[in-house]
């Protein structure tokens, strides 16, 4: 594994373990990151009211991560009729962002909001559930995850590490990175030093990259003095607000490394089975609630923002070429398959996905992809 | 118009007013359809616990329909630990299916399930909320709703009939159809007799076709003796379950006319507004929920079901040609620019959907259609 959890892609990277802690210590209500974390009060039960404390991986309302995992929270709340409320912490704010899991397994906090591959060090079949490379979209991800077989897996994944799975997001299709090169041939992958994490980064690699892994702070710079030549981040709603458009010239489509990665919201096991049962269901409910919202507030913000890099900010808006998706796919075939191959349980789930992925291709052909082609035929719409 | 609500499209359409009254007295518990509806007891409230009923337009248990609002039912149920319990009726239990929306404004049950077209008699903005010929598909109409004035203008389009609206299910893109005749070019749909209704009907009569509507039982016969020529339904998990490959041998695809039709929960606004805030967040997250059971299902079922189609039943598989889709396409704008330039309110909805269009459009093509395109390369994928 080329990255490291504390090294891991997203905006949860700026939150390096320096900052935890300064942040940390820097607040008037949390602790200094670890070694204090043990010293928090337990979850209070007053007058039939529960407080319990999720901390995230993403900075504390940051677009579309944090705010999904807010709106979690507030709906848990509301539905509840505050019987169980649940504090939102941003990453580091209780303990460092990627130890979010083992804060949860402990039962220092009850709650956490992340993406399933930043716990691959510790279930490596979670890397899986989070986004496969040429694998699922978003509504086929959500399909297997409900009617394929999923939720019992993912379940299974989490059930190692203590906790209970949800969906709570999902960031769609995302984009495939900023370069200060352009992309002709898949050769040109040869050297390329490209900050591009987990199963992504390993396809990259096999294509001879030169796969590094940055937190986001120094991705700018490193861009900016040519120690990387790209990385790769969200898509355009999250990358215009992280002011990627400053340090690289290329912006790339499609994201083929991550087709529609889930965002998870894992409950402690003890904590969880301690509810009733009308206490779980708001949960569940509530998490679809913020699995939508997290895709809509995506799907609704990232065109405008395209425009602003693209018109504002001179972005150039590149495809890769065929040739170059063709060979990341078959490298991401082979790749995906030695690693699921690797343990029985990644095994189980990548040969669930890929069943899945089947069935979703051959559908897909016939329906949102013929309608897209459709759509974009040259006749006039609706002109009011 | 040329449907009326008895004769709408789906599988309401089974329940013709004689079947209602059929079925209403063959029941135990319900009384005669119209008439003594209003003798139904009120919801009523004993030891903090609210009975509510809700007729669906949907045959009880449909699949992917009716088990959406079984779902819905059920959500709101456990998370409120029956403090308000949701009774489902089918179409024509209580109330003939299409007066659904006219029981709940008049207060006799407090909830509804259907789709918004339904209800274009009693306010003629609700059809292009629930989906428009080449406009958004399912993820986009969602966006539309959360984040793009959709759900205020819902709201308001509901309000006139007494309702507080949630999106509740989506069919996903449906399928073009069943023909008898094979269709080459536009010009094909002169004095085609094909059953379809709503603003895809409205198209199809400006393309030349002899548009009728039939009850659902009504199609099989007509297709088979020539009385028809061609009808739409859904999509394969549904129209493998209705039996239409019996009569008609090709099938169509894609469904222009209905790319992402939504499903509408409508609640009594009295019912509603005496509600407390924490039972209002259930039914929003229940709904929430819903949406998603929905689409998922439908998602995770289409292509077993197509596969049977094709491969058991021998049903023809066929593409639109894009001439015709092409001219459909601008045939569509204009008689649904026409129709939403007939009242303050359609225009309203419509400019706010052209809009919401136009930046899913543009990022559509370099997000999922380009990652469909990129995943149907023809690379070697994962081989477990």
């Amino acid at each position: 594994m080329t990255d490291q959890p504390s090294k891991k892609k997203g905006p949860a990277a700026r939150l390096e373990r320096r900052d935890f802690i300064k942040k940390a210590t820097a607040g008037t209500a949390v602790a200094a990151a670890g070694i204090a974390a043990s010293t928090f009060p337990k979850p209070s039960l007053s007058q039939g009211r529960m407080k319990w404390r999720m901390q995230t991986t993403w900075p504390k309302n940051f677009p579309g991560l944090g705010t999904g995992a807010n709106t979690l929270a507030e709906f848990i709340g509301k539905a509840s009729d505050g019987r169980l409320t649940v504090e939102v912490f941003g990453g580091g704010e209780i303990v460092p962002a990627f130890e979010t899991m083992d804060a949860v397994n402990s039962g220092t906090i009850e709650m956490g909001h992340g993406a399933p591959y930043y716990w691959k060090g510790k279930v490596a079949a979670s890397q899986f559930i989070a986004s496969v490379p040429f694998g699922l979209n978003p509504a086929e991800q959500n399909a297997w995850v409900q009617f394929g077989g999923g939720q019992e897996l993912a379940d299974k994944v989490y059930k190692e590490m203590g906790c209970k799975f949800f969906v709570s997001g999902n960031t769609g299709v995302q984009m495939g990175g900023w370069f200060n090169k352009e992309i002709h041939s898949v050769e040109d992958y040869k050297g390329l030093k490209m900050r591009i994490p987990g199963l992504g980064g390993e396809v990259v690699k096999a294509a001879g990259g030169n796969v590094v892994n940055l937190p986001g702070g120094e991705i700018p710079p490193a861009l900016a003095s040519g120690a990387i030549d790209a990385t790769e981040w969200v898509g355009p709603y999250n990358d215009l607000a992280f002011g990627l458009y400053k340090s690289a010239k290329y912006y790339y489509y499609p994201g083929w490394h991550e087709p529609g990665t889930v965002l998870d919201n894992f409950v402690g096991l003890k904590a969880w089975e301690g509810l009733s049962s009308d206490l779980q269901a708001i949960i569940a409910t509530a998490n679809a609630y913020a699995n939508l919202f997290v895709f809509n507030e995506f799907n609704a913000n990232n065109n405008a923002s395209l425009n602003t890099l693209v018109n504002d900010h001179k972005v150039v808006l590149k495809k890769f070429p065929d040739e170059v998706l063709d060979n990341l796919g078959g490298l991401s075939g082979k790749v995906v398959g030695d690693l699921a191959a690797a343990d029985p349980l990644s095994r189980e789930v990548m040969e669930s996905i890929a069943t899945f992925r089947k069935q979703s291709i051959a559908y897909a052909k016939i329906s949102e992809q013929a309608f897209y082609n459709a759509r974009g035929l040259p006749f006039k719409w609706v002109d009011l």
